[in-house]
């Protein structure tokens, strides 16, 4: 087992350095490691094939198997994405806020990195690397905790990334990486040297975190997504939205667990709903009015909060977009949520009152992602309000500070009336 | 006791209302405030010398009865505040960023209500209203707990600002009042409700919230801000910005706790610094040298970590603008530091490097406030990094969500090549 404390000091330390670093600098390092990746091919391809085989004789399932896979074409997506990264402008240094205080005494708000981040993230090798690559580039120095699966490929990766920082003169303790479960539960009790724990994982997973930590916390729970068919929606779209959003992938967090439809599009809809959905073999289960009128297995009321991650979708008809909107605020996880229809009102009034973070008007859920919304890249998805919410790019690994330039004014000349608030806003020049 | 979960649930609801009104139904409502609270100020004066009254049977300090006192002058401080607040622009409804994601795709990122925040302060009847209204003009529903001892003024100012919101057609729950320290208990159990917990306290006291609650806390800690005199420090300067900092207001989180001094220029600097610290009574806890250069009582470790909240302060000698950096960011609180010295570089090394909320050239740390700021008012002073830092204003209690507008795409057909991403700028209007 690592020493947490020890492993942590020495994170903050290279943030330190880290955090007064060019842009240049950090890309350079970031061009290094896509460098240093391909030309580290064959020991890291090695280190994969040897997880798979332990993997494989564990009966790791097929999927996974798919995931923890680390091959040329992985490679040469995640070199894409470093010189992607290092070609997106610098995400710190920018003033947000200027004004004068008084005279000759100017406020200045800037973004700056957060600090110190530790990430828990499955068991797909790639994630190292972007999350790594994410952390540098804002000027965060990270801890990484890959899928147990994953280690021996992680081990290879993370080394690789250590010499490129060194190299480009960056210490190599601005990513580390942690290999047990005791190293996370160490880790979530050092608030004293980190800053911030993004897990990425199940809902249990992020609860046990969140319960067992002082270190802020943004992760995303679950992702209970709707789609509402308004008695305004046209209908082939509906079901091409609706078979997207639950079909496309079922085992992400944007897929849609609950289909919404308003009892005056009801009986027009539900019927070709019902056919799509089946041929994708999607189980339904509905609410009694949804059982008069298609075929389906009875809903619950555990159904409306339930994340199936799998081929079911619960229906229910409600009487108006009201009831469509509290039902979401109610149930759902703010996570992301759509409204098919063609009246723009209606459209507006769903957009502004549903409290979530992505809500989408005649568009699949599944759009809910780091890479579509144009970020580049993403640490994970929050499903809080603070901080950041929705995917998480480089905009939400950065914080800002005050920086005060002043000539020595005291606050007892501003109590006294020898100095007046000017309160003057300046130019938000870098 | 008040039930809490109706409590917190007529807030939500509140909030899905408040949250679509206009910038102008938010103002009208403060405005209203301000009318009513001086129509009503007799019978709120009689409310306050009531809990005047008591506070004095209880043998309350001064200082702390002179923060209870609401009469003419603080009504009139307050009707001001809420006419500057409304006079503001609207916190809310601006793009951040906007992107067309595909052809008929347009992603925007718009500035939202964070939802329902409970905020606990102390015995100030001012702050009930500055707290309230700054909650309803970014449009979030607010659970408001002050001080035991203000209870009757509180009712008082709580019952007008309800009855503006209601006749200014806004919800009177958007502002509900707590009455005991069993509310609050049972305020922190409401995670599915409440988004948003500010405590206004001491430090134990947001530690107590902090670990018996999930919903996010935004508080701030201990103020353990430094003053380092560089080697270049102008002597007089050095003076006036040290007592400054630990001696206008000793009391709040911003004055001074530690002064770190210059090894070169301690000798010449220190003796009337202990003059001027002396004159206004205060006890010196000095490193071993500082004791060589003038007298003071021996600070031990625990001095470094200390908030004294008092007039004392401990001071220390370094050996270099790097032991300074790494004194402040190893037992300070990131709240606020401040250098003085006339070399502009040893000021930007200092301010890049100390990882403080505020971090100060020349200027005294009382300068660490919302008004001062320029932001009309403040609802806390956060020390976390996260969401906000500092003293928090209006932006502080917003969040955003992103509201994504299709015609029926799909990933599917993203996936299969029928749509590609444009992933283009799209201007930032409103």
């Amino acid at each position: 087992m690592n020493d947490l404390h020890e492993i942590s000091g020495k994170a903050r330390a290279a943030f330190t350095d880290l955090s007064v670093t060019s842009v240049d600098q950090r890309n350079a390092a970031l061009l290094r490691m896509a460098e240093y990746l391909t030309g580290n091919a064959e020991s890291i391809f090695a280190a994969n094939t040897e997880d798979l085989r332990l993997a494989e004789e564990e009966g790791l399932a097929a999927p996974l198997l798919h995931r923890l896979k680390f091959g040329p074409e992985k490679l040469q997506q995640v070199c894409s994405g470093l010189k992607a990264l290092a070609s997106l402008p610098d995400p710190i240094g920018q003033t947000t806020y200027a004004m004068e205080i008084t005279e000759d005494l100017n406020l200045y708000r800037v973004v700056c990195p957060i600090g110190v981040i530790g990430v828990i993230f499955e068991s797909r090798p790639d994630a190292l690397v972007q999350i790594a690559s994410l952390c540098i580039k804002s000027g965060n120095a990270v801890l990484l905790k890959g899928g147990r699966e994953a280690l021996r490929t992680n081990q290879a990766l993370a080394q690789v990334i250590r010499q490129a920082l060194s190299d480009t003169n960056l210490s190599p303790d601005c990513a580390q990486l942690l290999e047990t479960r005791e190293d996370v539960a160490a880790m979530l009790k050092e608030d004293e040297l980190i800053d911030l724990i993004i897990p990425r994982g199940s809902n249990a997973f992020v609860r046990y975190i969140m319960d067992n930590s002082r270190i802020p916390v943004l992760g995303h729970a679950d992702g209970i997504c709707h789609v509402y068919l308004d008695k305004d929606a046209d209908p082939d779209m509906a079901v091409r939205i609706a078979v997207d959003s639950k079909t496309q992938n079922v085992s992400v967090c944007n897929a849609a667990e609950t289909l919404l439809v308003h009892r005056d599009i009801a009986s027009r809809v539900l019927p070709a709903m019902a056919e799509a959905l089946t041929e994708k073999h999607v189980e339904i289960r509905g609410d009694q009015k949804t059982a008069e009128l298609i075929q389906c297995i009875p809903a619950t009321d555990e159904d409306w909060s339930k994340e199936y991650l799998d081929y079911v979708i619960s229906v229910k008809i409600v009487d108006s977009l009201r009831e469509a909107i509290d039902h979401i605020n109610h149930y759902g996880s703010h996570h992301t949520d759509c409204i098919v229809t063609t009246d723009p009102e209606a459209a507006n009034e769903f957009m502004n009152r549903v409290d979530s973070a992505g809500v989408y008007w005649n568009v699949s859920t599944r759009f809910s992602d780091g890479f579509v919304y144009g970020f580049g890249a993403e640490v994970g998805i929050a499903t809080g309000k603070l901080h950041a919410r929705g995917p998480m790019g480089l905009d939400g690994l950065t914080t800002y500070k005050y920086k005060l330039f002043g000539k020595g004014q005291t606050m007892a000349e501003m109590k006294s009336g020898v100095r007046q608030y000017t309160h003057r806003k300046l130019p938000l020049s870098e």
